[in-house]
């Protein structure tokens, strides 16, 4: 019998992910769409226009509505729903996800007032089971369209990371096994706020040297938060940590970076928000890290900014002018 | 009495540097060219054109080819020369760059057949004597423009370190001090490989993806090459080492990463070469890093792949395939 996984949620990297497991033979592939709409029109169309546009899913991924048929036989669970709606859409879940089922999480961000990592949402609703975080510089868009890419997969669990490389490497995807599940989901999860801030240096038009100046200390204060929480510094100088942080960066369909390019050009959160239709997950992270940051005492420049510039109405090149005039030192 | 420096070299770095020294109060600045018509042609219209075209150079920094002129009353020395041309054009100065001044170095690359760094080949023509080597994301263009820009002043001797850190830093241009010269001297060398490599990722219509997981490996590629020659692996995390790499990969205008978009494309190098009226470093220091990794067994895939490419007329294509289908295992 083939292996079946099951998707859980529609958006672009869940899409993605689809593609990259039916260009396997033997392994099912079924696509739960939260909403039954959608998951008419997909089925309908094989395409998700607005949000991957010109790509097909393969006519042999399953897409439904319904839960109890999507995880039927269902070896595998995949968790793609952004880290805000993780918590609910499980619970309202989680008497067909049973059977501990291990499950690879493509989540971003940290939850706000409980501070919990996607792995950790996953455990408290669902039970304990073992997670696998796959993470690096992955923009699903290119993915989708079998573009060269290289991520990793990061469990404690390392016969079943092994397991998922297996399971989802193509000629094209290049899967690293990693052990540091906790740093994985950091990195991905904080890499936003520092997309946020290099868009907002794009938007005040800083150029290439600010922009990369930015990153280099980024990923620096991303690595101080990661090992304060237990993570291994490690990570962070790989795939899953300057990898991913740099396509989030310097990407110019960057959902982060563009929030903060707006910013930079003068327009309001508010009005910013208002008119994007698909989640940024940056700015709900940068809340959470700021306050995790804050009560833990971690030293935090770029967040901190972000921070203020997101939430307390902070002009953009003042935020700049805050960074670029601290005392210099050594590196 | 004022102090002075003498920078040799009328590129655009050269120019550059000038700038940031010629905006310090009580600061003289001497920018020595080594062709005559291209001094008096500097004289005359205060810009370099060709080179950084729209930007005015100060009216009291001094342009001459008069190289006892030049360095007259100099207390600092600028090398901002190609590397190749580095010690021919300090063996023909020599007798006039007396007295033990301190040369900041904005040099980056490596010399074919020695290996030498530019800091080696200052002390073998002119003498031992201190160097401070200037290094980080630093597009000269948009230092020119006044644009915020990052970056390290490395050198063995800290006192010194911290001597150009002052002399040189503008509420736009940040300088951090540094202890490694040799590492941040590779990094400079190195990440020019890397952004050829970029540039045939980004000639072969790759997407951000492919080539974020480049960089990342490229990083630790470099990071292996330096710690085999003595360097500090923290400087390759830093401004010098993946801040510098990232400007190289990303921005459109690095003459590297041009090289290889053109290389990606289907041009020969020779096509190439024949077009291009500035120096790319990256092509000669790809064959010194190459030879060297050989000789002392330092595995470099990206490099000898950019070797291949370069100087073996493997096809770009080929090469991608050769780095995506190595064995997968951990991080």
């Amino acid at each position: 019998m083939p292996s079946k996984t099951t998707i859980l949620g529609s958006g672009a990297m869940a899409t993605a992910c689809a593609i990259l497991l039916a260009d396997h033979e033997g392994q099912d592939v079924a696509i739960w769409a939260r909403n039954e709409e959608t998951a008419s029109e997909l089925r309908r169309t094989r395409r998700n226009e607005r949000l991957l546009p010109g790509i097909v899913i393969p006519h042999h991924v399953q897409i439904t509505h319904d839960i109890a048929a999507a995880v039927e036989d269902a070896e595998f669970l995949v968790a793609a729903i952004p880290s805000q709606y993780l918590r609910s859409t499980l619970e309202s879940l989680s008497k067909y996800l049973t059977g501990n089922r291990p499950v690879i999480s493509v989540v971003k961000g940290m939850e706000n007032e409980t501070f919990l990592r996607p792995s950790q949402i996953i455990e408290e609703t669902l039970g304990s089971r073992a997670v696998v975080a796959l993470s690096g510089p992955s923009h699903a868009e290119e993915i989708a369209r079998r573009l060269p890419a290289s991520v990793v997969a990061a469990s404690g669990d390392v016969a079943l990371a092994r397991r998922v490389q297996e399971m989802i490497s193509t000629d094209r995807f290049r899967v690293y096994t990693n052990q540091d599940l906790i740093g994985v989901e950091l990195a991905g999860a904080l890499k936003n706020v520092i997309g946020i801030a290099a868009g907002i240096s794009d938007g005040l038009g800083y150029g290439d040297n600010a922009k990369s100046a930015l990153m280099t200390r980024g990923i620096v204060e991303i690595t101080r938060f990661g090992m304060a929480l237990g993570a291994e510094p490690d990570t962070f100088a790989g795939l899953a940590g300057i990898g991913d942080l740099i396509t989030t960066c310097v990407s110019p369909y960057g959902r982060n970076r563009m929030v903060g390019e707006r910013l930079g050009k003068g327009e309001s959160l508010a009005q910013i928000l208002k008119t994007m239709d698909a989640v940024a997950e940056g700015v709900s992270t940068t809340r959470a890290v700021y306050q995790l940051a804050e009560k833990k005492g971690i030293d935090m420049p770029i967040t901190e900014q972000v921070y203020r510039v997101l939430f307390e109405g902070l002009p953009p090149a003042e935020a700049t002018d805050r960074l670029m005039n601290r005392p210099v030192r050594g590196e």
